[in-house]
């Protein structure tokens, strides 16, 4: 018999429950966005309903799962499974979401940050397979990253490893990151910069061609509305993707001094910015290691990034 | 009967062979500056010849060893027991250390990178005693650091991992480290900015009231001069070992979100301008980290930071 695996993915927008199989691949999923706006109570409620349709629909018993895997968009204390906090849902500061699922089952429920998930996915079954460690970076609206050694997510002491997007690559820039610092690679480099970026370079009398309505919300401006400029040739969005790939380029440098990883995989939304974005990172990489590289480091695209994180989380009991 | 352990610490000017008790102890030592200067295979001959010396005026035989460890100033493929390359000596590129030692003897031979020795002893013996995970940094003319994760040493794919010296802190300083690029933490922290920022300041008008011979090569400034300057009052002194600090506390905050570990441990010559500069080390981290911080996370100074190379090269063959 197959085996089967139970993973749930929540965010701040969407809620996803899949079964999954041990090849990764999803064999039912349910998407929600009932979850938003619910207390934590009614959230869990919520959850374990769409587990046991999902379950009862495809006649699989709870016995025969090794256990439920969850991802979740926080930070997250992983030894005692609690949410610490989260800037994606209402309320969850320090709440014990591990135990408030775990009393609803009777296999073992296992809590992880969203990133680390993802890493985890993309170890198991995508870009990191066969590579004993990897560091994967998501960079979207944020920037996160999973940390994988020894065939095992790296989470330190709190489970907070990996938060590269906090990491400082400018003190002095005037982006300010959501955490209050300055120049964070989050700050300058991930969708939370776009705006700023954009209304800087008009401000530097720089000309997009970007064709927004005359009343556009300009803090409205995001990774799609860049993309469609770069396609359409608007060499502001241009210029903006390149600053991001050039920061982007400086951080993987520096996971690469501080890591030593064979492997880094990128995901996330920003990575729809295709070669140009992937080119200056990668050039500007090369640019700083040069002489430093004494073995291959493979910078890649997650192959799988749409459902990482999900099929990850259901993959947590394996690790 | 209580256990031995060899150990072998080769610097750029100093060279030392010790035998070490199970506590950390030196129990004998012999220090040369002979290496320097010598062919690859020279400096192999004296130092084997030195353990030599060192067991037969000990009555011990090399039997009673359970290996013999090596902290090398370079750059090396662990691996594969081979330095790959150093600035602190002439040749040893892509030279077969381990191998060289290995042929003298019958126990075996570890080679790793100086400051993971110094990492090892400081996890082993020192302040990281009872820490699964830790990160050592050393700041002296260099940054260098050793990473232990999960009580054993984290190296990466060829061995330099935790080379948080040449992650880019500032990336358009003016400051330009040994391998090249612009605002390295050690560029921009290290002994090797000390010329460069009293330089700055002087062209700045700042003025320094440090009693320096008139013809003084400024090149020559260093950490013990500085450290002066400090005890005798001069801003000047004092303004760049602040400067140094914030940096430095800048590299650890980011150390603090790649890695989450719960001690950092500081050793190497500039941990010497004590009370001022581990404050501003520490007040920078903490304004950085506000709270970000979900559990205690310590920054110390190395207690054993002298010898902790040389101890823990000994212990290696316990890794």
């Amino acid at each position: 018999m197959d085996k089967i695996f139970c993973g749930i993915d929540i965010g701040g927008t969407k809620c996803a429950v899949a079964l999954v199989n041990e090849k990764g691949k999803i064999l039912d999923k349910i998407l929600t966005r009932e979850h938003t706006g619910k207390s934590e109570e009614r959230l869990v409620v919520l959850v374990v309903s769409l587990i046991r349709q999902l379950l009862r629909r495809n006649e699989i018993q709870e016995s025969r799962l090794p256990g439920i895997g969850i991802g979740f968009a926080g930070h997250i204390r992983y030894r005692d499974g609690v949410v610490i906090t989260t800037s994606n849902l209402h309320g969850f500061k320090n709440y014990p979401l591990r135990d408030a699922f775990q009393q609803h089952f009777s296999i073992p429920v296992i809590l992880d940050n969203d990133t680390n998930a993802q890493a985890w996915g993309e170890h198991l079954f995508g870009t990191g397979r066969s590579m004993d460690d990897m560091v994967f970076l998501t960079v979207s609206t944020g920037i996160g990253a999973g940390i994988i050694i020894n065939k095992k997510l790296y989470r330190g002491v709190t489970g907070t490893a990996g938060e590269f997007g906090h990491t400082i690559v400018e003190p002095e820039s005037d982006l300010v990151c959501t955490c209050g610092n300055r120049g964070c690679l989050m700050a300058v480099a991930s969708g939370l910069a776009l705006p700023s970026l954009y209304k800087k370079k008009l401000q530097e009398g720089k000309k997009s061609t970007l064709s927004l309505p005359p009343d556009f919300d300009l803090s409205k401006i995001d990774g799609v509305i860049l993309k469609n400029g770069l396609d359409t040739g608007d060499p502001l969005s241009r210029e903006i993707i390149l600053d991001c790939g050039y920061y982007m380029g400086v951080g993987i440098y520096n996971i690469f001094q501080a890591l030593n990883p064979p492997l880094i995989v990128l995901g996330g939304g920003l990575t729809n910015w295709g070669d140009l974005y992937l080119e200056k990172i990668k050039s500007t990489f090369y640019e700083l290691a040069r002489d430093m590289i004494f073995d291959p480091i493979e910078i890649r695209i997650s192959t799988i990034h749409g459902d990482a994180g999900l099929i990850g989380a259901a993959a947590l009991p394996l690790e």
